[in-house]
């Protein structure tokens, strides 16, 4: 089965904690949005995907992943019902609900740092929020990524299976999402993540070694890893950083 | 086996949202950080519980259940390990991960409104931040607010087995958190919420018959209940209100 991914064409997005499992399980998959629309792909394809109105579950938004007829939202969601599918999570009830619970985690961490070029809403321009922002990147950059790689360090270090991943001694989603972090954190506040690595070292080692993984190595590499820009969820904005 | 919960103990937050599904299942439970610090409970406990370093897999905040040796954070992990033992989910995997997708879409509101009071940052005072929260507000107001529980509309509206449910035809933890969201915003928002639920009648619906569900409506009534206050994720500022 041939998994289809719908998201933005022109971000990583949330939709990048998703492309990261399929790309390191080998998984085939159809990033649908980035797809010609001649062949039904396009971004005509992702709106019909979020405004069907024969879908029964519609999601709120993207992305959506499909495998067959099922059509499931929510980025953590999403990773929940591939884990298993993509042998990217351990098989005892325990060890799923913590990796979950890592993701969610996680995803709050990336949740705020959108807040900090769009405190005041989503809907509105960075331009339009510039003073705001300022003033909710400092909180994040002094206090939230500190905060968030360390907890991330203390589960490596706590891990009784060793520190070289969040749970057991696999390879997870988890991992492959603080690579993901680390990275976007890297792009979006060099600066002041930097920082915080270099008191973080079993995070900095486990984001060293998920890029070395060579399913992801090699998609990070090829086109089909959009680069970082001033459109998703981590941008660089000089004057956020410091 | 009796549950333990720990939470701030003077807020509904994000604990609110397995204090109802605990309620509603008539779950054994304690509410650790309300305890008598005298017996081992109250905010020393709630203390200890997020700062052991003994605990092999640390909450990175509470919400945090503790069922025997079993720690979990995150309020929709949370909800997704007592689903099932408390029979507040579907037993098929397609039922499951969708009731969790609407839990994470819910959390998604949940976290919206929160940001409305502190759009810079949890780490500084409202009235420190108020000019932000007024813009902020009037977007969740004018924009959020309408489009998720409009998507919860079309979700009840969508849903094969009947709208009285958001999943099949019975009460899950989606229909509690629904239940919650609404009444957070009704408290936090009243004239904006009331002008938005009159185009959603089905989710006003729910939200009623949840209310009298009799456990609920017991808790509803009883001191376990803490009332909304300006301390936790939904507050009532009255200039943030239109």
């Amino acid at each position: 089965m041939v998994y289809q991914l719908h998201y933005w064409p022109s971000i990583q997005g949330r939709g990048e904690f998703v492309r990261l499992a399929l790309e390191a399980a080998g998984a085939s998959y159809v990033d649908v949005a980035r797809g010609d629309a001649s062949n039904g792909q396009g971004l005509p394809a992702l709106f019909h995907c979020l405004q069907d109105e024969s879908v029964a579950r519609p999601p709120f938004a993207c992305p959506v992943l499909v495998d067959g007829k099922r059509m499931i939202g929510q980025t953590a969601a999403i990773l929940l019902y591939l884990g298993p599918r993509l042998k990217l999570v351990a098989t005892s009830e325990a060890d799923r609900v913590w990796t979950h619970q890592i993701q969610l985690t996680i995803a709050d961490a990336v949740d705020e740092a959108h807040n900090t070029h769009h405190p005041v809403g989503a809907g509105l321009y960075y331009e339009d929020q510039k003073r705001e922002a300022a003033r909710a990147a400092k909180e994040f950059r002094t206090q939230r990524i500190p905060k968030f790689l360390g907890w991330l360090e203390t589960v490596l270090a706590r891990n009784p299976k060793g520190d070289k991943h969040l749970v057991g001694a696999r390879l997870s989603y988890a991992d492959l999402s603080l690579f993901q972090l680390v990275a976007g954190l890297r792009y979006a506040f060099p600066k002041a993540t930097q920082r915080v690595l270099m008191k973080t070292p079993l995070v900095l080692g486990l984001h060293e070694r998920v890029s070395q993984h060579h399913r992801v190595a090699a998609y990070v590499r090829s086109e089909r890893r959009i680069p970082f820009n001033e459109e998703g969820i981590f941008r660089h904005y000089a004057e956020l950083d410091g």
